[in-house]
């Protein structure tokens, strides 16, 4: 059987019973590594578990399922995915492979930050099409995330960007040299992200939102040490939420004012923070 | 403190070991009863926990939540809610009040619905905003989630449609009377929702959806036993999932051929899926 296992948004303790009921006893236990993280490390999340873990980086997932999926009609092999297993799309072409080869299938979900979100107090009920945002840089500045923002606002409803990770990356030099050196990891922040979307309104200035909209950035959601900040575009252009992992909430106009309560809390300044709100609730 | 624990989709242990800890060691332990359930009963859970629980119904947690807060300032007490904690506005109402009193607040995420509902293979990315289905009755049929799945589908994005519990309700005659006697509970099937969306389609004729319409229909989603159906909302009337809970997603015409291949293994007909498939990937 091939177990996807959500790990949740934390630390190790963040799994749920049943599923660490499967890793301590499956016969190989493989730990997705690059398309999120928890914010414990690896060998801390072996103790717990009581099991060594298999990195599984994009490489070998996206080349060598059938390596991760070797013998599993026999034996239980498990998958751990940080968040929910079925957040990223990668993992559905894991689970269509299992399929072509009869090998069984189970998903053990847990909290994604698609979820998770909703401890900002926005309701999740006035959310839209959740978008991404990569690192730019100075020839590749992707804005397909603007034309998805214009159309939840068009409809008055908040945003959820979920910001880049950089993992096991190559500099272009190590790369055309074929040199296994790997960069350290970066991890987009809720002010970078912020920066951006103001660079972006810039270049295609379509108004989907200004500098004055207002924005909950967060910082690891489902932590002890969660932490969020509500304010402008342009103030949360210098907000520090500290270490990864960051996400932004762009606000629509179709609130309510329990949201308004809410994040009004975590406001970084409160007198923009009302002048922002009543400009946002009175949008056409 | 206040802990407000997400217990997960379907049954005891899909709650996370840091959750289950702190019901473990909790003074008092509440079951939030009324806006969704977990396929196990409340004895099961007591067991597994090895706690007696306290049941919350709306009328207690939304008029004594005082009560339920109650000494949180010194003693550790656990809100137990099925899903993800802030699946539902309930409870941002109950952590609000916890502020004003000063009493310090955790959440502990765990799966809810919203994100789970990538089992069924499509991709989160593509889902606008999430509406409910209530029961209609002779005189009431609410139909304010039509026009929010046409915003969606004007998108192009696919919508999730929760669907309606009624636990512990009163007949109108029970309730004329004062007398505390409860119907059986009543979950909202995937085919009832398929029915009143063609009833609302018939009514309203905006086209936002029409009975070739793609759907899946999604039972128990997390446990062993969970169950898909995928077809048009006219072969979806017909559908029988089996027991609680059951949901629907009704597909946008933005879609992935990866998708396709996902949801094409649990469709009805095939030939009618790649039919109504064809149909909706080549709207304008």
């Amino acid at each position: 059987m091939l177990y996807l296992v959500g790990l949740g948004l934390a630390d190790e303790t963040d799994i749920t019973v049943k599923g660490l009921e499967i890793v301590k006893r499956a016969e190989r236990v493989y730990l997705e590594s690059y398309t999120s993280i928890l914010l414990v490390d690896k060998k801390k999340l072996e103790a717990f578990y009581g099991r060594s873990l298999i990195t599984a980086d994009r490489e070998m997932v996206e080349s060598s399922s059938d390596e991760i999926l070797s013998g599993a009609e026999d034996v239980d092999v498990a998958f751990l995915v940080v968040g929910d297993p079925f957040g990223a799309t990668t993992h559905t072409d894991l689970v269509l492979r299992a399929r072509e080869l009869s090998i069984p299938f189970q998903a053990i979900p847990n909290a994604s930050i698609m979820s998770a979100i909703g401890s900002t107090g926005l309701q999740l009920y006035n959310f839209g099409q959740t978008v991404s945002m990569v690192f730019f840089t100075e020839s590749w500045k992707p804005s397909s995330f603007y034309d998805r923002i214009k159309e939840n606002a068009q409809i008055g409803l908040h945003t959820l960007v979920l910001l880049d990770i950089k993992v096991k990356e190559q500099s272009l030099e190590n790369l055309a040299r074929g040199r296994k050196v790997y960069e350290p990891p970066r991890y987009m922040t809720a002010a970078q992200c912020a920066q951006q979307m103001l660079e972006t309104e810039h270049e295609r200035k379509e108004g989907a939102y200004n500098e004055n909209s207002l924005a909950v950035g967060v910082a690891r959601v489902g932590a002890k040490d969660q932490k969020m900040a509500a304010g402008t575009l342009k103030e949360l252009c210098d907000i520090d939420l500290g270490t990864p992992l960051h996400s932004l909430v762009l606000l629509g106009k179709r609130t309510h004012e329990l949201e308004r309560d809410f994040i009004r809390a975590v406001a970084i300044d409160s007198e923009s923070f009302d002048k922002s709100w009543q400009a946002l609730s009175s949008l056409d």
